[in-house]
């Protein structure tokens, strides 16, 4: 584990930390499972294919089974995001029930958009890497969490996990000059 | 005018009071214009023949370019909410750049994830009738509103206009048991 690896884990504690306060939450946050950062490594290798370098892998029974990158530009679509490629991507070959055991990986905290797809679709689980607050550094961003997100949500009680390998994925993005 | 539309006027001027409070808000909420019913009730006519009664229309030039409804059930797909169709069927024939001078008349206020495909759109306006705290009455919603949205975006000041027909919206729906 290296140091990229563990302030990655800080990140993580730090959103249950800040989530904890709301005791009416919908969102609950889980800690980082054994084999989140093989599955966000290979989010972030999609995020590598994209427009702009967001990436996203939906994993069923420890498989991945749909994947999708940020494809924008050569789609010319702006809701091309890559939550939404791989949700795209899943419902090809899956029915929607589906959704209510698979957990989606991201290279970057879901947009409102994809969130509001995310659970929509009733995923059980998401797991993001770079939070939105750390991807406005970087890239304009709509200044809502999934956190936020999942809390008014009275209908769902989605799993999230933040924080997992989050260095890896913000290396993705050059510095704002 | 009937008495219908007179609520769905008082329905504006509430929406924009309560987003007055907030100084900073990105948000531009703006009156009806004389057109603005005539392309709600085709919004309302996309609704009826939705999978659930909603139902949107994009406008452009004073021209309908793009229609959809809800079809989340006969497509399989969760995320096909009657904007994201219009949106979708819109870039079948259009450019993105086009959003840019293009309303959208939704018969339902827009949920996190609409709101968040028409901003990543960079529309010119919105406009819709039933709001997200109406249409919670009757099906469940996520409690964010269009203009908190709208507030939270640095990079776009979207127009939007509420409660134009939203009695008419309304009446899709059925008295919950």
């Amino acid at each position: 584990m290296d140091r990229r690896t563990l302030l990655g884990g800080s990140g993580v504690l730090l959103a249950a930390q800040a989530l904890s306060l709301k005791t009416e939450a919908r969102a609950v946050m889980t800690p980082v499972l054994a084999e989140d950062q093989h599955f966000m490594q290979l989010a972030i290798e999609q995020a590598k294919l994209g427009d702009f370098p967001f990436g996203a892998v939906i994993v069923r029974d420890g498989k991945v089974v749909a994947e999708g990158f940020n494809s924008g530009k050569r789609l010319h679509d702006p809701t091309a995001h890559g939550e939404m490629m791989a949700i795209r991507h899943f419902l090809e070959n899956h029915s929607p029930q589906e959704f209510q055991d698979a957990t989606l990986y991201t290279s970057g905290e879901p947009c409102v958009m994809c969130m509001g797809a995310i659970i929509w679709c009733r995923f059980k689980r998401m797991v993001f890497a770079a939070s939105i607050s750390e991807l406005a550094t970087r890239i304009g961003q709509i200044d809502i969490t999934s956190a936020q997100i999942a809390k008014a949500t009275p209908f769902l009680a989605i799993e999230i996990t933040g924080g997992v390998l989050s260095a890896e994925a913000m290396q993705l993005f050059p510095e704002k000059q």
